[in-house]
């Protein structure tokens, strides 16, 4: 028999031998009589929290169902969340009180049944969509590949039992192009095929623009939001259903003219950002071969508004958006436009993000020499500060290439427990590694608790130690403070 | 004899047979007693506007010596300036305030003598450095390399005459290293060889964020200003020196640790707008590709503030500065700090800036098709809007292109008469060629001339033609209405 643990609690549940959960959910409907009901696919960070929204919805009570599969990874999702418990930790206190709120109503519910599509009006989808990449030595991109066969799948599965006058919405980060080459015709032939009219049924594409951390559910009900329909009857339906999730008295909806361009708006915007956040890279190891300080640089040209957003420079991209999404763009741009053409600056991107870990990692053994038999401290192993979130996250290659090169390591994170890419357990309380005669503290993602001066005056009441901010976490003054214990070297940072 | 033409006047000026101008520089001297003297190497585009601010300096009054060749195309500068005419036209009503002012101060004196500088206790270097490109048949870098020659000769020049405690500032952008590894050894040298003390000297980088138009003037006085000293000397010598010319109440002037940043702050700001440019390029290819509207993409993506530099679609980049400021930035990572690495992401800006011309008319014959013998009339020949520059203008490349197809062309720009770089005469006055039978408008810079109603009412009046706006001057109301009558393309907007 195989097993899904629940990440938070540990508990272990058995999976579902078979995949009918029709008695729970009709009995569910039952006490949400007369709701409109609204089917969420995927209940990863984006659909689980969309679930929420949707339960508690501004201007309309829906029944919602949350769906995923019943697998090792998932299962403990719905269980938990029928179970009472949310299946995940936030600092954004809107979280508990809406998933609270929607217990009072029971108006939410999870199952991993997947004819539950027939009792919906609204269908999310808010599955993954992966690049498959594969990587030279150094990290940087030798290829990349799409694959939609899972895509696909949940796709046919919400055409083989929905109604045939269904909204499907979908919300996942897709290649441009994807609704109308992929889902559409899929939802065609499977209502075709079920002899059901295959004009009735709305289809359309709107981005969320979460943000996982303390105002995770903000960053949907109260964050501009693109939207098209496949058609008109599908951009007002879409439309409509928005309103009453969104608060739109503080956030425009904004409907664009085909779904090609709302999925192409939320991979640009993406690209952007990760062009942005790579460029950085590259001028942060100009700066250090210079021997000269790329966050002043940075600092003396961002008081022009044209370029505020030029980033500071740091360890790199993670998270599971920015590390592929601008290749889901140029792949889409090669396999449904015909292109034969990259988006060049988009796949370079990813390619130089890619290669940070090592780049950090050939600046530290530069600077503090040979890592064998070194006990190595890392504060933080989360991509983004504050937020307890591993995916893809950077520290991961820098982690392995210091082991590698024959160091111990010492892993803190405040948000993170157990390191699932790595299987690791993770320390919360910094006390217990201080102190373990450390020769070399990286500073690897930019939690708050490090900037704090209770930390840093933990590591001046250390011996003489080496400290690598690969962030740029510390201030002036704190560096000042430290160098005049320890060996200080910041990425992105030269000494001349 | 050799002459140099007034590029205002047309009038021309016989070269000056030899280079003693010190009669006229010492008059000018003696009548500016007691007067620091400045003397500003370079009457260009910087350099001319520099030597009106000196000469108008805030809480000091300077004696200003605006130094350049005595060939043909600078020597008229000189002579203008001497005559009572500023040799620039621009839409900044301060230049001609600032210039007049300097007249009647009777402190501002233009001279082609290289033994000036002997005379000066403050040099700014204003002059250009270029890179040498060479480009494939569809416009892409294929190389590109730096001569350092002629900037040497300057600072030889420079070196060979100065005093001996002279501060010499370089506005110029240069390859980041310039000052330290270029400009410091050959003054020393030259003042070694006259047996001169070489440690009095000092030396320093800031660079202006001139922008011509305008606010020309006010793009030097009131923008805040980096700067760096090759020791503290220097630096406290710049600093006074910039706080007698720089609104300082109105804008900061900040110091960084070494030239070395200096001069990499000004490629890395330059390098950053132009990837934002070429960014917004390749992804106005895939947007038409895919049929879709980059424009209202970019509106709706701009509502975040970690987006707000997100460009528009264009026909790419022009003018002296983005289109070689990032070649300059990675030929120094290579040659001044032994990198085997270009910045990949800045070159590949460049190179694809450097497409555009061509990505702009393919565009233009694939929806216009085939251009034999049409009368296309270009509506803008400057790289930027309301200014009279044409400098590396992307336009040159699409109108080579389409005379190249056997189309007629006609030139029109309300701020160019003389197109320098096509050697052809620009008509200013849109009526006389609005009615010429034209096939194809193309509007090509974003002059606001052509957003004016009246303007678009004139477009309307013609029996209907095609229209090509590659740089979404027209407005969603100009753009409907102009369908109804032709044929309209916008560059970055596909139809489906």
């Amino acid at each position: 028999m195989k097993y899904s643990t629940n990440l938070l609690t540990q508990d272990s549940y058995p999976l579902p031998q078979n995949l009918d959960d029709s008695k729970a959910i009709e009995s569910f409907l039952s006490r949400n009589k007369d709701k409109k009901v609204v089917v969420i696919q995927g209940l990863g960070f984006v659909g689980a929290v969309m679930s929420l929204v949707c339960a508690n919805a501004f201007t309309e009570e829906y029944a919602v169902i949350g769906v995923d599969l019943a697998n090792e990874n998932t299962y403990w999702k719905i269980k938990s969340i029928n179970d009472g418990v949310f299946p995940l930790i936030a600092d954004d206190p809107k979280i508990q009180e809406l998933y609270d709120n929607s217990k009072r109503q029971g108006n939410f519910y999870a199952t991993y049944d997947p004819s539950v599509y027939k009792h919906a009006d609204i269908i999310i989808v808010d599955i993954n969509l992966d690049v498959k990449k594969t990587s030279q030595d150094d990290g940087s991109l030798k290829d990349f590949d799409v694959d939609l066969t899972g895509f696909k799948a949940a796709i046919k599965s919400i055409g083989s039992s929905c109604c045939e006058d269904v909204l499907v919405l979908v919300e996942t980060t897709v290649p441009p192009g994807t609704c109308i080459n992929i889902v559409k015709p899929i939802l065609e032939e499977e209502l075709n095929l079920r002899g059901l009219t295959s004009s009735n049924y709305k289809l359309g594409h709107s981005y969320e623009r979460v943000m996982p951390g303390p105002e995770y559910i903000d960053s949907i009900r109260e964050f501009p939001r693109v939207y098209a329909g496949c058609d008109n009857k599908s951009a007002d339906a879409i439309e409509s259903f928005l309103k009453t999730i969104i608060n739109t008295s503080v956030c425009d909806l904004t409907r664009l003219e085909h779904t090609n361009a709302t999925e192409m708006c939320k991979v640009l915007e993406n690209s952007y950002r990760a062009m942005n956040i790579s460029f950085a890279i590259e001028w942060s190891r100009f700066a250090e071969e210079a021997g000269v300080d790329l966050y002043k640089m940075v600092d003396a040209i961002r008081v022009r508004k044209t370029h505020a957003n030029l980033m500071y420079p740091g360890i790199g991209v993670g998270g599971y958006c920015l590390t592929k999404d601008p290749l889901l763009a140029s792949w889409a741009r090669k396999s449904f436009f015909g292109s034969d053409e990259d988006l060049s600056m988009s796949v370079n991107s990813v390619s130089l993000n890619d290669q940070m870990p090592n780049f950090a990692y050939k600046r530290l053994i530069s600077v503090f020499g040979d890592l064998q038999d070194k006990k190595i401290l890392f504060l933080g192993i989360s991509y983004r500060g504050d937020v307890g979130d591993t995916r893809f996250s950077p520290v991961e290659g820098l982690v392995k290439s210091v082991e590698s090169s024959g160091a111990s390591t010492f892993l803190h994170d405040p948000y993170v427990s157990y390191w699932d890419e790595m299987d690791r357990n993770i320390e919360s309380d910094i006390n217990k590694l201080i102190n373990l005669d450390l020769d070399i503290i990286i500073i690897s993602s930019g939690h708050s608790e490090y900037k704090m001066d209770e930390t840093v005056n933990k590591l001046l009441n250390l011996d003489s130690i080496q400290i690598y901010d690969t962030i740029g976490l510390l201030n002036k003054e704190q560096i000042s403070a430290l160098q005049l214990k320890h060996k200080v070297s910041i990425l992105g940072r030269g000494d001349i």
